[in-house]
């Protein structure tokens, strides 16, 4: 079976890891990356043996520097069956006519208005729906790991509304200009946040309203989660639930001593996980609190690739590569050494 | 009138607050304040002319360091009628034989265990039970915060369940050695934690549940909350309740361009406020959302200094100085120059 021709648009903070997710995966091949600047992460794609595609006019700036440069970013885009677009938030919807041009399918990421494409995306949520989609748009970090949690709830009991409180990072590692150093920011102070709204555009009939705080921390988002379910559960159940569910891990803080963002990071480091990554959805089990027919519980998102399974998992669905939803998740999953820790 | 005698014991970030507040008072006197190590706070004590009470046997030592001390901690109990405790979290349980033993009434501090005191207390919830106690304690920072929206609300309307996610600051600013410097912490991982616990010391009858993790940031707290009340309401309603109770204050985020514990420091400290102090309860106005019943917000407490006024309110309580809760809670306000900002 022939592979499917993906490019990378955009080779930052998502767009390097979903390129390496792709080299690991049998039915997909990576046509390339594009960068707009020639800085250290254009070295690094480069030194990986990616083709580096640029803007057009900009070529020289790169071969200056001693880097490749295979094209322009249209070029890359012509040769493509599909492009995931992970260049800045709004930048996607600019490149949509080229994409359009060209005949190339898009996925789109959670930056982008939810417009841009003809559906917004959860693997655990819509799988089906987005099958041979021309464009789709995998919704943002946060996003993703509220639906993870929403829907593998859903399908096992029922939800009738979430309220979720989200302690969000304030920068990712590399960003050394943001803030705050010392403060906590409503993000923002008017309720809801746009979270809540942002999970709508997968789940339109949920009864949820998200708040959010930016802290100074670079690590992980923290999300405290009150859902209260179609009928009465139990901590034992949902822990159940939870076990079973692909793309979430459950941390024992009585077992494992877990009780923070940064703990997590040094379990990923010490894993040997690639750049210390946690693409799963992190819930604490003893966190779980069942009050008739309400949960509360802690989760932690890792903001930088969270959302990579789920962009795997868009390509294969958009270009039609599994129409099982499960097909396609354990494949992703077990390529990207998903769920295992000890 | 005479002035009842008040000791402070234990000179740290509470004490010298409340210390400060006492000498504002008309129907107090500041007895002394007791230090059981000559540092740069003893220092300050003795240099704003406070008569200075150390553990006996340790008098040399802060001669030595040119303070002048006025006699043993013991002493001091004796010549008071009243002693606020503020000594560090479950070390005024140990003092409190000594007060017994002088018959001296006793103000406790929210990181006693309940048992400690006869009532845990706050202003706006039960003054009135408080009246001639030999021993109140007036609940932690976090508490305090929750207790006086909650009691408000309740009287006004009526409070049938909250359920609230406190991000807490990490350490004082004066603090140099403690943590998170990256990370956020689930304080602690099991739901619920303390801090709704801590409020049904005041309000039995709640149905309250609340998450806190702990941030890298000395400010204030932030707290998320979702409160149900006895029936439904709309935003104008709750602004006006807010708008005519004590000890809080609204602020606009779109009309002052306050949307983090930043700004509010800021402004405190370009008030003039003694420290930078802040012992009102902010609550954001425009992050206010009503659905039905449910009434979800965004507050801030400054840990620091929130539990000063009530603390005074203890005293006139426990001491039977005022019978009417209002009459003590509007002289402790405009004593200490409370909601006058703008």
């Amino acid at each position: 079976m022939p592979r499917v021709r993906v490019a990378v648009n955009g080779y930052g903070t998502i767009g390097k890891r979903v390129a390496d997710a792709i080299t690991l995966q049998d039915d997909m091949l990576l046509v390339g990356v594009s960068k707009t600047r020639p800085n250290y992460e254009a070295l690094a794609a480069a030194g990986k043996g990616y083709k580096l595609y640029v803007p057009e006019g900009r070529e020289e700036e790169f071969e200056q520097k001693g880097i490749r440069v295979s094209g322009t970013i249209e070029e890359m885009i012509s040769k493509s069956d599909i492009v995931v677009d992970a260049t800045p938030g709004g930048v996607g919807a600019k490149y949509k006519p080229l994409y359009v041009k060209h005949g190339v399918k898009a996925v789109f990421q959670g930056g982008e208005k939810p417009s841009v494409a003809e559906a917004s995306f959860n693997s655990l949520c819509n799988y089906a729906e987005a099958l041979g989609k021309s464009s789709l748009r995998v919704v943002s970090c946060n996003t993703t790991g509220l639906l993870r949690l929403i829907c593998v709830l859903n399908r096992e009991i029922g939800v009738r509304s979430v309220r979720a409180v989200i302690a969000r990072r304030a920068a990712d590692p590399k960003e050394v200009g943001k803030g705050p150093v010392n403060a906590i920011i409503l993000n923002p102070p008017s309720l809801p946040s746009h979270h809540g709204v942002d999970v709508k555009t997968v789940l339109p009939w949920l009864d949820i309203a998200t708040a959010a705080v930016v802290v100074p921390t670079t690590l992980m988002h923290v999300h405290t989660v009150i859902a209260r379910l179609k009928r009465n559960t139990g901590v034992s159940e949902i822990i159940g639930i939870l076990e079973q569910a692909p793309r979430i891990i459950l941390v024992d803080s009585g077992k494992t001593g877990v009780r923070s963002t940064a703990e997590l990071a040094e379990i990923a480091r010490d894993q040997g996980r690639p750049r210390g990554d946690i693409p799963e959805l992190i819930v604490w089990a003893d966190s779980i609190r069942v009050d008739g027919d309400e949960v509360m519980l802690f989760q932690a998102v890792h903001q930088e690739s969270i959302v990579i399974p789920e962009n795997i998992d868009a390509i294969r669905a958009a270009a039609s590569l599994a129409s099982d939803p499960w097909e396609s998740i354990s494949k992703t999953d077990s390529t990207l050494g998903l769920k295992r820790w000890w």
